[in-house]
């Protein structure tokens, strides 16, 4: 029986993780959640699983929520309590990075769906995962889909294939992104998941921070891992190993599998919730290349990443403050990769960053980018 | 350095591995070479790599071959050599099964790239492998590939997907099918493979052999294998796990792959003669359901697979001999599957037989299968 906390229990990945807890009783117990500002829901959580510890903001000020017995800690104290085997981390932005450290330290496992924590800190947290004997567990199904191909593989990986459904906008061209609106932006063909994140997916930044992602997981140079568009989204990353062979890892595009491989690994669990694949239906599984020059946040992430120290970060906080800025539609979708690229350019990047100098580059990320974008300030 | 026995090394498969130990002289040596009667090919072999042991057809009559120093011993003394370490098993028919006997007596690792042994005995040859802790390792693509799949896993496969390209008459009616030539069901669309092979892959016949190859290798029930016709044979198998995660193993179609993995096993070797997928000119992968009507070779094969006993050993036997018949024009391609209904319809079975009653089945089949067929007896 694993011991699970869930940072982030009310949003999307939260709650599909709460789900795979009720369907498997009896491999899964809930002992602490976090949540942020969606209370509602985070104390109809409480009364179901009655966790012993929990989280949530503003905690100081608000009435105690429901009638179990309770530990209110901070994310950090839930991340790294003796109780926890394992911490999953699905809050948003980079409010996952602390408790993501905090819980590595401790030595529990981490199931990571948080992208952000290793685009800006990749270095730091793969460092303490070493020096804890901790063990990063991927969510993002990209990279369960290469964390699974690499299973039992003794040598490295020679060249990663991270697949990308290609968003709303595939196939547009520049002059069509001009024109697309928030509405049309935050219909995704495949995955249902959160605003940002399906925004990113619609820019192709989702799918650059994913490779910065894979860089630090597998320890993997940015030149040996390419990008595949694949509509379908059935094939959800591949593994290409030296001698020419490449696995691929398949489903339909559902979440809760990599969250529970995750949370399994490295048992598999039958779980009659999760779809299996009809081949009757499928026919045919496309790909193309990625268009660089259409979808210019995928080159400005890897070049982000490659060169490494802040830069990551003020990637992250530029795109997030754009983002933001455009679902509020006082920008443009094209807009987007314009200001993270003009932040980028102005930056003075630190390399081998401490905590204290990434949250220093986002910080000036989010005032440049509002500046460049209104010339307001936060 | 692996000190190799490849029984069959003037055939298809046996040439081929010849052609990586060219090209990966510091890992692998060849011991032993043993051939048919391609005698003047494995003269020009033994030159080259210079085996200690040696056997030929009919050995006693022949002048001596090259000016090297070996032994003269029958297959089954070379598989079981002290010297060697990997058996590889690329003879065709049943001559394979009494050379893979031997090896695994002996604990020898054998690359198993002989269908018809598996198919005929493969619970005597499974049962040999575990009581001597040796490992029977698949050389056929879709073995190879879900062996690659399955690696790493600790629990057993839900479901196996069997890939088929569909052989040359995909697709064709009954009707069609009627008509058609040797020299059409000799141009495999995809694999350049023995006559026989070819022959097999058309009628479907071949796949049916593997599925019941795949259900002793891996030792899961028959209505967990499926087949999945693909055309353009990238995705040589897949496996599904009980989470309905599913892995597939992706190359082009060459057999070197396969056969290199089975030797370097549990490694990956570096070899740029084998091709690297290019994902720039591969746009579609296409998956139909198999045409069971139509190619009735697929039933039958998987019902005797079913039914077990001596079964297995009548199907192959009188396929052989139809396909015989085929290619020297005596009888149309549907007869095939016709001859090889009739002669398992009248086979009286035993259960769990010895080689000898599988050897006297074999010996029934092909004699009552051209008496079918022609009215003459072998």
């Amino acid at each position: 029986m694993k011991q699970l906390a869930v940072l982030g229990s009310t949003g999307s990945i939260g709650q599909q993780t709460l789900q795979i807890v009720r369907t498997l009783p009896h491999k899964f117990c809930i002992v602490g959640l976090a949540a942020g500002e969606n209370i509602d829901l985070l104390a109809k959580q409480i009364n179901e699983f009655k966790p012993r510890l929990v989280y949530y903001q503003n905690r100081e000020t608000q009435t105690r929520l429901a009638n179990t017995e309770y530990e209110l800690l901070s994310m950090e104290e839930i991340a790294s309590h003796p109780l926890v085997d394992t911490v999953v981390i699905a809050t948003s932005g980079k409010s996952g990075l602390y408790p993501t450290l905090a819980a590595l330290k401790a030595g529990k496992n981490v199931a990571l769906a948080n992208k952000e924590s290793l685009v800006i800190a990749g270095e730091i947290i793969t460092n303490e995962a070493r020096l804890n004997s901790a063990q990063l567990l991927p969510i993002d199904s990209e990279h369960s889909a290469i964390w699974q191909c690499l299973n039992g593989e003794t040598q490295p990986a020679a060249q990663l294939v991270l697949t990308a459904s290609g968003g709303p906008f595939r196939n547009y061209s520049l002059a069509q992104l001009q024109e697309v609106t928030v509405e049309q932006t935050l219909k995704h063909p495949s995955w249902q998941m959160g605003r940002k994140v399906t925004v990113d997916s619609a820019t192709l930044m989702n799918k650059g921070l994913e490779v910065i992602e894979a860089h630090w997981l597998f320890n993997i140079p940015f030149d040996n891992i390419k990008i595949l568009i694949h509509p379908q989204s059935i094939v959800h990353s591949m593994v290409e190993f030296i001698d020419g062979s490449i696995k691929a890892q398949l489903s339909y595009p559902d979440m809760r599998l990599p969250i529970q491989y995750a949370l399994s690994y490295p048992e598999r669990l039958a779980n009659p919730q999760l779809p299996k694949i009809d081949w009757s239906r499928i026919k045919n599984l496309t790909f193309e290349q990625p268009d660089f020059d259409t979808f210019p946040c995928l080159s400005l992430a890897i070049e982000a990443g490659k060169k490494g120290g802040t830069y990551p970060a003020v990637l992250c906080a530029a795109d997030e403050v754009a983002v933001e800025l455009f679902l509020s539609q006082r920008i443009k979708f094209v807009d987007i990769a314009n200001l993270v690229e003009q932040t980028l350019e102005q930056h003075q990047a630190i390399t081998h960053p401490t905590l204290d100098e990434i949250m220093m580059a986002d910080t000036w990320a989010r005032q440049k980018t509002l500046k460049f974008a209104t010339g307001d300030t936060l």
